[in-house]
């Protein structure tokens, strides 16, 4: 019986080039109002950690996939990158 | 006159350790309905890229932080790391 690890993975989530983000847009026009003329674009996504627990990191790995393309991130507007380490 | 370059700086904020995170909650128990009972918790927080000018690395890093600690990051709740690259 193979015993199982902790592992985290750090996963990145961002809207894919082209669509529409509000947000950034927000964010950037307040750093310009605090006088950060030099920004010309934000663009905002999420950052999610998750802690599990797999036999090895290729299992990990294979997991936090499934992950991301049910749950994590939206497959339409979103493109997502992530890496695994030992917890 | 230095010629100013263009960077980005791809920001990561998290909610500082022990701080309540109901969205990492709501996404853990999210991820247990759809079967990932190996998950024990998860953790989300903000992933933001900015655009900018700057005369060198070092001075887009200094202006990034300023940006950090004035807009991106919630100093009570949240800590923040960055590094910057040409664009």
């Amino acid at each position: 019986m193979t015993s199982e690890k902790a592992w985290r993975a750090d996963v990145y989530v961002a809207l894919k080039a082209g669509v529409n983000d509000p947000q950034g847009l927000a964010v950037r026009d307040g750093l310009h109002r605090l006088g950060y003329d030099e920004v010309s674009q934000v663009r905002v996504g999420r950052y999610i950690q998750v802690w599990l627990e797999a036999p090895d990191e290729e299992a990990a790995a294979a997991r936090v996939r499934e992950m991301c393309e049910r749950l994590l991130a939206n497959p339409v507007i979103e493109e997502y990158r992530f890496h695994v380490v030992r917890a």
